[in-house]
């Protein structure tokens, strides 16, 4: 049982995931040096090329990433965030193949009026989570925050909502999942779009 | 009755859908992969050049475009989102040139506020859709959502108002028409103005 | 008294305005075809540069420019906007080099809800337009909109207040003005601030 | 005790402030041309690069810098913003090596309304500044305008909370401080996005 990533893999894997980035920085979801994005490289044994820690997410190279196992530690690499472990928990609890994590002020803010989860209805923009625009309510889960992944991991594998890839973390931000970075992405925009709209309905 | 539309007419009426379809998406207002953008290529028989389905708005090519006919099904390249019915619809009922439909936060928070229909007067923007600055009212019309794109356009047709080149889908977007590409780009963005400033009034 | 302005001096102006005005459109402050920018050339007789009418101001090119006499009627180029007789009347009047006329949001939703003027005090951004940070009330008038430019001009004349070079008119936008267009922009952004201050304070 | 920063050096952190005054500009955090960035080039006796003022900050080059000392004064270079005293005494007071300081509508108005101090208390943004994102509140104090330096300086030493690398002058903006202007940047997009969190909450 070994996986065979190649130093290029890893490079590639590297360049779409500083672009991914560096849009979302444009978007100022990843302020400071927040947040982080991951894609599957491997599934047996899991393994995830996360985006490496401490950098400006509107400045990543191909080079600024980190080949992390499925709990979370450096295979290749550099130093991995914390939260890469998160990611590799997303992914073996969800079988996506990339998890985005960025820290919007919507997300946040909507997050500590909704404790309980965000619910959405009547909405066409749901269609781009592969959910029905009528009639059907879907719930966008708030997890408490914590240090722990392990901890957190536990919450968000307790809360998460099938119908919804993505999940709150309260005072924190938004971890969002698809199949694909390019869909990771998609998702990531629609739930922030859901949310600036509760914001504007206030 | 035959209408000849060559490949190479769909693919510059494909770079101009590409480049307008870019411009709304840097403004946010097609995040995910939602909305879509028309122009009319022949009249009789109705055709439409329309942006592919499922793809990112901000990525577009010129490739990526489908010609349908008056009641949205494909004569030429991929596959049409639904929508493309109601594209059509629009283009016959009102014989605009260009079709806009896009998924602005403000346009279905307003709408939710307003279902009765959006009222502006004495706003100079009016101008940019045709209408006087002073005295008279236009309204926006709110049309219930559907996923039925007949039913949709039949809210459409029996709602629209002449002096108001767009209509809002509540819980959905704002569909949007003018003359040409251009003109339906600067119509969107004057209504859009207004929804954004009856937000701010509040 | 003649003043003799070469095709290239005025394509040197149209180029600043061409420059300055897809500045103010990447702001979203000149949506549609809206707001128009110019800059004198000439004092005795008045003449100065105006955009062109009807044209995307984020697509203007050198060429897109108008040369029009004191009374805003064009002695050279192609159709000036109406309201290049207010900018002809604000330059006159004030002595500015360049005007700014853009439609902002911020500016219609805070005139509508100060009718009778803004009063601004104790913001050091009112050191941008020359005046004092602290103790001293600056107020930024509100005029009734009109589409007679001669009524309008009559209203902006009786209402401007020496310390502050602008005015917004209710229901449409933002006059600005500077003694050069650099200096009109600078005006145009601290102005636009400080509305938007005004927004968020509320 | 002298000190040898050539023209190059000069030029060099020029050419970052160029940068770093650019990113902010794009932001709309320096309004007209509203703000400055220093970094320190010498410690004994302390030297600062501060950007040169009445410039447009999206628009400096790497000339468009002025070298001063401790107080303030012009060592080399055209003429330093009355600000560069405070620059210099954050940098003597904190030990930092590069200050920020940008005129918000965020910092404004949530001054405006905190004039004793904004509390933040459990939000993961907080480790951006390196301080911890649960259980302990972390203000960021807010002092009163002046523009007298010195005054301005003694408040700000009065008031600073060594957990918060930034401090609020209300009415006015932030000054914002870290090792390098690469962290100084990171401070500010982290104070920053705090403060359009508390501007969403309301």
């Amino acid at each position: 049982m070994s996986v065979d990533i190649s130093d290029f893999d890893l490079a590639e894997a590297g360049a779409v995931l500083a672009a991914e980035s560096a849009r979302f920085a444009s978007f100022g979801w990843m302020r400071g040096t927040s947040g982080n994005l991951s894609v599957v490289l491997a599934r047996d044994p899991l393994r995830l090329a996360v985006t490496a820690s401490g950098h400006d997410k509107g400045e990543l190279t191909a080079r600024d990433v980190v080949l992390v196992d499925g709990a979370g530690a450096a295979v290749a690499g550099g130093r991995p965030s914390a939260e890469a472990e998160l990611h590799a928990r997303v992914a073996a609890l969800t079988g996506a193949g990339a998890v985005v994590h960025v820290h919007t002020v919507a997300s946040v803010a909507v997050g500590h009026r909704s404790p309980e989860g965000i619910v959405f209805r009547d909405v066409e923009m749901l269609k781009g989570i592969g959910q029905p625009a009528h009639d059907v309510e879907v719930t966008l889960p708030v997890i408490a925050n914590s240090q722990d992944m392990t901890v957190l991991g536990d919450r968000l594998e307790a809360a998460r909502e099938p119908r919804m890839p993505a999940v709150v973390v309260a005072g924190h931000g938004l971890y969002v999942w698809g199949q694909s970075p390019r869909q990771a992405r998609h998702h990531t925009e629609v739930v922030e779009w859901l949310l600036e709209l509760e914001l504007a309905r206030r």
